[in-house]
């Protein structure tokens, strides 16, 4: 069936006056979480990892991935069919020159579905990039799903703390400072943030997909299928906010002719900028103007986060109490039914910010591990197990890790030694104090720094951003050596997630999530920033080497738990509550 | 006399046919000291500043310098000539889009005296910037100083320790691999490393003043005043080096038409692109080939830094145990002519690295202070002194700060929590262990946190790059959160200098430079790099509150001052060493 799909594909190469096709696992908002019409890399070749391509010339095709998917990009493809290549060790432009016998060839490309910073490896090859009319894969692909059309609803202003209405006036006023007239918006993040409104076409995330532009003067246009908004979300939105189809985008651009117009060359279409150039607008490349004050969290949003952190902790207490009494019972699948079910049961989920990593033994080893029926390993005793998950609430998302002992005997001395040098960089990272001024690149080796002592690492950023009833997973600041240079504010959100992987026997993670406040310091001379701890979960003391731990360390970890068994502990059944009070013991 | 210059200057304006001339402070090799000659602006203006720049028009001057300078910009200038400007907030190109009113303008500069980067901000700023034939000051500096003429001599291989072919070999191969048939090699601390000589050209730097091209052959062209090379040295540059007069570098050039060449847009005079490319040459942008190389010491060169530091620490305790004495009779000035007497008085000392920074009470906290007779100060009792010094050996270059209480009474206990806090980040950083690929501005931090935490900072880098018998400040490595994005590499040599300063009261700062090198660790998974202190010299016990060190830190200090009294203790003589061994004694 597949390798009529490649046929179909070759066939339409002619007619679009191409040599080849690059087919890039995307959407038009060149997100995360994709909705279903838009995965035309899986349905082309198979393959199912959030991060791939395909190219296809008239005899030779290859699917490229990164070092996370080897194993299931050989699973999923056919090698009859597809050769397959790591997109880092032999990028698709140098396979494209190859396969094709040199350079000038022509490639087509969708240019909605990368944006122009994607384009320069292969113009940069010598490839002549061809942005396609009508994406090949559509047309193709008889039964491709429709676009989803979930309503869009209000998000109250109980939940965003800042009307729409204040935030378009922000944004427009940091357009006239920047002597724009209008920038493109095209991260549905942004729209949701822009207009206050959520959805829910995506998984795990509650995106209303739609594109908008906004205007100097805080005019906005939202181009969005009529069909997804109801009346109430019209009234919401306001009359400031022009509703149009998505049908109207290019006549829209085309009235730009003569502006200065922002796009982000990172995170948007080409296809934008394209547009934009055709029409005689200037386009000056920056970063999605909402990005920032959507990473900045408000008041009400801070507070709203902390509301979901307690109630998802209750649940997170729940699961870790049934866990307890699991090995040698419950697998990697059924334990994370289990937490799924525990937050279920509590008051205002709507859902799993992402899919759970529910990993025993060797299989937490796997940063990331996406449990199947053929991989699902019951969990053992004497073992140790990894669960990251998270979860979201209309006042905010949470992401969690812990890694537990399944006991009964006490754990081996290197376990101990490892997890403990995990904790003392989590903890150095959460009770770091530090000027404004600083990025995520400079921070990220304290978490690090007790593995580094004993030659050891993790190949993993330490942090991300955490968006408020939005994606788990928010620019534009991180904490990674490879972090933007864009400084930490308060009222960011991001994650403390250090780890140790030992491959082929266990993992360790242990992660909160992480406040930037402004730190109050009566000695100061200039603005300090600190961070809030806002996830609430043990830490599992059985995996503690306690004589690794400094003084201030222990003092850290015994408030955290103390803290924890204050909050959660009312809400729990005697049982769990006795469990919880053991497991938040003083070290 | 200056106003004559300065209208002398506006005479040749109309010659060279354009409205102004920029004047900055650089010789044609861009580096921080240069001969007296090349001292164009002070001639101009009076201003001896080591950052500035002076902008002449028709009817309007002014001169740019840093914050550094304010002070001594206003003090040394005369008024009624000069516009005193600040080079961030009003930047040159500004003040003269404005003072020539509007774009367009024509601005004289001396191509040999910016890097093509300098350029930049004239050319977006609407101007067109001029490349003068001849330098307009040198055009009417009637009495300038002629060219150094020092003797270039062999750096012989028991310091060097590799031969001079052998890293022209390592730059042609690193030249043919990037695909490039050519470089220039404008600074002399290249020109140095790559020909194993040594000069006298400028001040504190052993530069012979000279430029290169290196061929991907590893053939070179030396361009060297043929009277500053005797019969030894041209003997031992050997025959692969062509040595030429300047005068032949436009022939040179010329050659390399059609060729891709190599030259740096930042560390490099803007006249060897600008000729390049109008002999047809390409011209690529890129790192001085010799730089990496350079900064990462070879064996030889390591073990000759530890010896240079050895006998530096000699003299600097000498010192330490003289001044312990004198309060109330030094003065700044005297306290560093008797550190430069004691250094004098040792084995090999071939001059000072840079000149020393003394300053006593609140002048200790003016960061770039140079003592002056103006403001020399008495060290007073119970203050604090900082000494900020360095010395040359033909094994090795050292740069050593440490600061001191004058007692007698007890340091006061604020004092005392900021130099400890201070110690803190210097052994933070000195015993940090690192995986490669790490950069300077990942482990900044590591010397503020302990600041940070009381919302403290310093206002500088925490250490730069230090060479062997070379400049005290190399490239390109550095530990500071603006560092280049260069991973710091197994000999390389470098600066570990946290400090505090309170305006008005005092400065704090411990220095010792850190050697790089590769970590011994057993369980290591991937390449690790930890630091060798290479500076001994006891850190002021006075000043430490002992109860805010944790015993790790503890342990570090005993170490090192144990360190430090064995390796140094032997050349004492009696009176000195009992002052050591109490200043070494264990916390």
């Amino acid at each position: 069936m597949r390798s009529g799909r490649l046929v179909a594909l070759r066939g339409v190469l002619h007619g679009f006056g191409v040599d080849a096709v690059v087919v890039p696992r995307a959407d038009e908002h060149l997100g995360e979480y994709v909705p279903a019409r838009a995965e035309r890399l899986a349905w082309l070749t198979g393959f199912t990892g959030s991060a791939g391509l395909a190219a296809v010339t008239r005899d030779r095709a290859a699917v490229f991935s990164d070092g996370r998917y080897v194993l299931q990009l050989a699973a999923q493809t056919d090698a009859a069919l597809w050769e397959r290549r790591h997109m880092v060790e032999e990028p698709a432009a140098a396979w494209l020159v190859s396969a094709l016998g040199g350079k000038g060839a022509r490639v087509g490309y969708d240019p909605w579905l990368m944006p122009e910073e994607a384009l320069k490896p292969y113009a940069e090859a010598g490839l002549v990039m061809v942005a396609l009319p009508r994406n090949p894969v559509d047309a193709i692909w008889a039964d491709q799903p429709p676009p989803p059309l979930q309503p869009a609803l209000p998000h109250p202003l109980e939940f965003a703390g800042r009307a729409a209405a204040e935030k378009q006036a922000e944004v427009a006023a940091a357009l006239r400072e920047a002597g724009q007239n209008a920038a493109i918006v095209s991260d549905p993040a942004s729209v949701a943030w822009l207009f206050n409104m959520r959805g829910s076409d995506v998984p795990f995330t509650p995106f209303a997909l739609g594109f908008a532009i906004i205007h100097d003067d805080a005019r906005c246009d939202l181009f969005m299928d009529a069909a997804k908004l109801p009346p109430q979300t019209r009234a919401w939105l306001g009359n400031a906010v022009s509703v149009q189809e998505r049908e109207a985008l290019p006549g829209a651009l085309a009235q730009l002719a003569g502006k200065r117009v922002r796009a982000d060359t990172v995170g948007t279409a080409a296809w934008f900028a394209q547009s934009l150039r055709q029409a005689g607008a200037e386009v000056v490349a920056g970063l999605d103007p909402c990005l920032l004050p959507k990473a900045c969290k408000n008041a009400v949003e801070q507070q709203g986060s902390r509301s979901a952190h307690a109630r998802d902790a209750v649940a997170v207490a729940r699961f870790l109490h049934w866990l307890d009494q699991q090995a040698g019972r419950a697998t990697e699948m059924s334990a994370a039914a289990a937490l799924l079910s525990f937050r279920a049961a509590g008051e205002g989920f709507r859902g799993e910010s992402f899919s759970a990593i529910s990993g025993s033994g060797p299989n937490g080893a796997i940063i990331h591990y996406r449990v199947t029926p053929e991989t699902d390993r019951t969990l053992q005793a004497n073992e140790v197990y990894l669960i990251d998950s998270g979860a979201q609430y209309q006042s905010g998302t949470t992401d969690i890790t812990r890694t537990v002992w399944t006991g009964p005997d006490a754990a081996p001395a290197e376990l101990r030694d490892r997890y403990t040098r995990v904790l003392k960089g989590h903890i150095a990272l959460a009770t770091m104090v530090f000027p404004k001024g600083v990025c995520g690149a400079h921070l990220d080796g304290f978490a690090r720094a007790a593995l580094w002592q004993a030659g050891l690492d993790y190949d993993h950023g330490t942090g991300h951003g955490v968006g408020s009833f939005l994606s788990v997973h928010e620019g534009p600041v991180s904490i990674s050596r490879a972090a933007r240079p864009v400084p930490l504010a308060a009222g960011m959100i991001l994650s403390n997630e250090p780890g140790f992987y030992a491959p082929g026997a266990y993992g360790i993670r242990i992660e909160n999530l992480l406040l930037v406040r402004d730190a109050m310091l009566p000695a100061a001379s200039k603005p300090f920033l600190a961070f809030e701890t806002l996830s609430l979960a043990p830490i599992d003391r059985r995996l503690i080497e306690a004589d690794l731990l400094t003084a201030s360390e222990r003092v850290w970890l015994d408030a955290y738990h103390a803290r924890v068994l204050a909050e959660v502990a009312p809400h729990l059944d005697p049982e769990p509550r006795a469990w919880l009070t053991a497991a938040c013991a003083p070290l």
